[in-house]
């Protein structure tokens, strides 16, 4: 027998993917599903970016340099310096999206078996990086009755090993929408200092700060030259999914040295990604406010009203474009894969992701549903009522 | 003190890169380098794949498929169906590169400390992709006086340990030009059968065989359903290397399974490199009758007029576009280095990659160094006369 290796075996898959089938089966029902469970928002990317990959005029679609064409690097440089983060062009590798960034940092940080401290709920692919990387996911877990807050650093202090080697938040998050604070960051920096541990952040939905809020980069944290390392991506801020590209940038030389030679084994990052990402630091604020003020408008609506929904909780989100509700129902997951499989609501339902596999701990959040504001208002609108009239049904 | 990981640490540099430094040097004292040194073909990229993309008429540059477009993946499934290698489309995932393809097999495959045997030299990133999957690259060597033929399979069966997980070759070589035959491969067949393990197959240069040998896939060996692991490339094909668009093709489910796994954590590959390599399908016979002819014409010239160099002897490539030279000298890197350091020739010089990197044994392959023929035949033409007045110099 020829066998996969361990690895092959328990790379978990999405925890979205098991309702897919469930979903295209209702579809093929001829019922329409809006699809609250996804990250791809139905903002329009950019026209200049469009523009830039229309208007390539060379010949050949050469390689670039494995740590990204230069003039972005630079350019990228600039708009971090314009939001008040300091850095050099030579802190930054572009990478294949924000995943290769990830993976390149748990690679040339830690060894296999090392242990990385996140904050439960968390971005489910954390857990294919990890495999992917051989590293462990050391849950600490945050709670919805306090909006999803960092967990006092007493919590994260219980769990810190000798394999321990680094912190990893999401902020803004993916999934909760909580909005870290500085004092929250400086509290984990002392952590990191008082332990010689790595801060890593994704700060992916940065732009996505609301009532405000400002967003406090780990990169602006002082004394954490060598701990501090950011993954970026376009794929939210530019609605850039599909050109995958991010960013892993750290003042940490040897770091960015180590993983720039994964960089060149890959050998270069997608070109025409980089055009797109590249022009997209043209696109303008009036861009971002018209995005920025879509998803103000959503998310303002979709929270408030269901919250209005009998037995339904959902934090207020400071940021990103995500929501944890907690439901009425003892299973999230069999109420969502129901909302597919034996309900609608004149010829429609609604698509969400359990929140279960945003845990690592078992049976935590059980209850707990994650919606991503991705649709229109009106869409939402028709998304609520579905969810409203399907409780109903759902408890009798 | 914050470390690396030992796998952060370990990570080889290309050996080319060493050579930059000097080669930049040179071209700041307004030396012209020819760089024979590099996988870059100065082909163009197919019109059609360039229009596809300036065409790109939809608002929002999604994610695509985990596996890759559907569309593309069918088109693909045509093109090996259409030179005899019969597979669904749905035995293929598109991968970010053939790199990538490389690394989902490694991951799925093999447990950190597994060993697979290559024949060196062999492409040097192989190192890297080991390292990032924390595998052992065991060496069988092959020789410049057999053209690089494959070493006989009791030299592979003396290297089997029980750590051993597969086999993998490149066909046709990179570095070495050389093409395996259909009973070499059968052979291997033989040998992976009888020690259950896989057999990997890196086909980017298919499209570059010489001398009417007929290139033939592992993926048409008998019985191998399970075993044979295809990696495929639009780079070399289409001269699309920035599009990083490659592909890991096998008619086994579960290791399929378990790569899309991989494939969904990274969410997608790139959405505009596939939109380049699906329209490149429709390029058409005369696209690859000129760049064939092209390179035909390169390899024609640039090993006959090596060999006609006192000391010097390069076996004819039956494929791809690279050639191994051993050189009349002790240590062709100081030689390759001297090159760029302390040498021109009515103001040019020439930049070749040292075979060394290309070989795990140490000091194999010492005297000898990678050709790559991307450059027009003018260009060449200059290159070797260089080369031949540089030896002399050297010598004394």
């Amino acid at each position: 027998m020829l066998n996969l290796s361990k690895r092959g075996s328990i790379m978990p898959a999405s925890p979205i993917r098991k309702l897919v089938p469930y979903a295209e089966d209702a579809k093929s029902r001829g019922i329409k599903v809006y699809h609250l469970n996804i990250g791809q928002p139905d903002i329009k990317t950019p026209e200049v970016a469009l523009n830039a990959v229309r208007n390539f005029d060379l010949k050949t679609a050469e390689y670039t340099h494995s740590a990204g064409i230069e003039s972005y690097r630079k350019g990228l440089a600039g708009y971090y310096n314009n939001i008040g983060i300091n850095i050099d062009f030579e802190d930054i590798i572009i990478t294949t999206g924000g995943s290769e960034a990830i993976i390149f940092a748990f690679l040339t940080t830690m060894n296999p078996g090392d242990e990385v401290i996140i904050p439960e709920p968390f971005y489910t692919n954390y857990n294919g990086f990890a495999v992917h990387s051989g590293v462990k996911i050391v849950p600490v877990t945050s709670y919805i009755k306090d909006g999803f807050a960092l967990p006092p650093i007493s919590q994260f202090e219980k769990l810190i090993t000798p394999k321990t080697k680094a912190v990893l938040v999401c902020n803004p998050n993916n999934p909760t929408g909580y909005l870290y604070s500085k004092k929250e960051l400086q509290q984990l920096r002392d952590l990191v200092l008082k332990h010689n541990l790595y801060l890593f952040s994704d700060e992916v939905y940065r732009e996505f700060c609301y009532d405000g809020h400002e967003h406090f980069s780990v990169l602006n944290l002082d004394g954490l030259k060598d701990n501090a390392v950011l993954f970026d991506s376009v794929s939210k801020r530019y609605s850039e999914c599909g050109v995958r590209i991010g960013a892993l940038i750290s003042r940490n030389k040897k770091l960015i040295d180590a993983a720039l030679k994964y960089g060149q084994a890959r050998l270069s990052p997608p070109l025409f990604g980089q055009i797109a990402a590249e022009a997209s630091l043209q696109a303008g604020d009036e861009y971002f406010t018209e995005v920025y003020d879509e998803y103000l408008e959503r998310r303002n609506y979709i929270i408030e009203a269901v919250n209005k929904i009998d037995g339904v909780f959902a934090p207020m989100p400071k940021g990103s474009f995500y929501a944890i509700l907690s439901l009425p129902v003892e299973s999230a997951e069999d109420f969502c894969v129901w909302l597919l499989k034996d309900f609608s609501y004149e010829g429609e339902t609604v698509m969400l992701a359990p929140a279960q596999g945003f845990y690592s701990t078992p049976d935590a959040g059980k209850n707990q549903a994650r919606l991503a504001y991705v649709l229109k208002i009106e869409d939402l609108k028709h998304s609520v009522k579905i969810l409203e009239e399907a409780l109903k049904v759902y408890k009798n």
